[in-house]
């Protein structure tokens, strides 16, 4: 038993003793497990348990990314990040990443490229992000859920990479995902 | 009012009616705001309440990265990561920074680089995690808390950047850490 519901590849050497869930709310819940470590140790581990979320790189023809600035309440500050949401419990990730692009900023995507999976807090989430490349998109118009509101921005690679030199990005999933794409893309053609 | 402690240079658009501590533990509370949007809507926000984290990117005089890799409970898997950890209150991030280096790694560094600073969760956890490049180590033994154990692993940039590419390493906030520190150190090589 793992606090995760993914398959591991590795052995599990704490072993979970007990789980309740403490908290929930339309979002998230926060649950706590009571453990035993391989020496024998017990412990408890509070966490916020959550099924997973997407992130999308949505790529124009022109080769520009599209990106949504939102306020974020948790900072006082708006910011600039990928179209991201989290799932729905035994949702495809695919699926959500569709919504959440159209949703976010408005495009629906020809094409589809996994470009793989993070843990954006590893010591407090059992989230995985799962991160998408959206290619040929076309306009759709943007369906912001109720308490969200966002500016969708059109910004070129290099733009973003200085961006994130300067630290004026601040979103940790997106620099992740940003990387994720880049190595992936871009990484291929400097080779 | 805001939910961070850190000044905002923006508007604060949403304000923060009330708030209450639902859960403490020795690593986090569980925290919950009644706020209301600038249009008048109420809600409730309930979130990770942490006072930051730091994160080092040590390099070595031969250009490889220090890193460490440790069990996570909460996806049943051991993972790579640079050294880092929790702030507490009232804490200068570059002291946390240099007790995390020595404790996860036994390194202790002769220079320090902010390299600036992120927000691994910013929808759930109002946490900023500092980020600093640490040169001039030399080895002091590493210390670990009780619930920690780790490896350390010593590997070369391009080697980590695979590793990337690989979807080999999975936590978000060393992928966050080494692009700032890459963009920092190489996009200045590069141009």
């Amino acid at each position: 038993m793992n606090a995760s519901t993914e398959p591991s590849g590795e052995p599990e050497p704490w072993s979970t003793r007990s789980r309740r869930t403490l908290i929930e709310t339309p979002w998230l819940k926060i649950a706590r497990d009571e453990y035993v470590q391989p020496n024998g140790d017990p412990g408890e581990y509070t966490y916020v348990d959550i099924p997973g979320s997407t992130m999308v790189v949505p790529v124009l023809d022109d080769g520009r990314l599209v990106m949504v600035e939102q306020f974020r309440y948790l900072f006082g500050r708006t910011c600039l990040e990928f179209p991201a949401g989290g799932l729905k419990v035994g949702y495809d990730p695919l699926d959500g990443a569709k919504e959440e692009l159209a949703e976010e900023s408005g495009y629906e995507a020809g094409s589809w490229i996994e470009l793989g999976r993070f843990s954006p807090y590893n010591g407090v989430s059992n989230e995985y992000c799962h991160v998408y490349e959206a290619c040929d998109l076309v306009a759709v118009g943007a369906r912001p859920e109720p308490t969200e509101s966002f500016r969708v921005v059109e910004i070129a690679p290099d733009a973003l990479r200085e961006r994130i030199r300067s630290n004026e990005i601040w979103d940790g999933m997106t620099i992740t995902s940003f990387m994720m794409w880049s190595e992936r893309s871009e990484g291929a053609t400097r080779e």
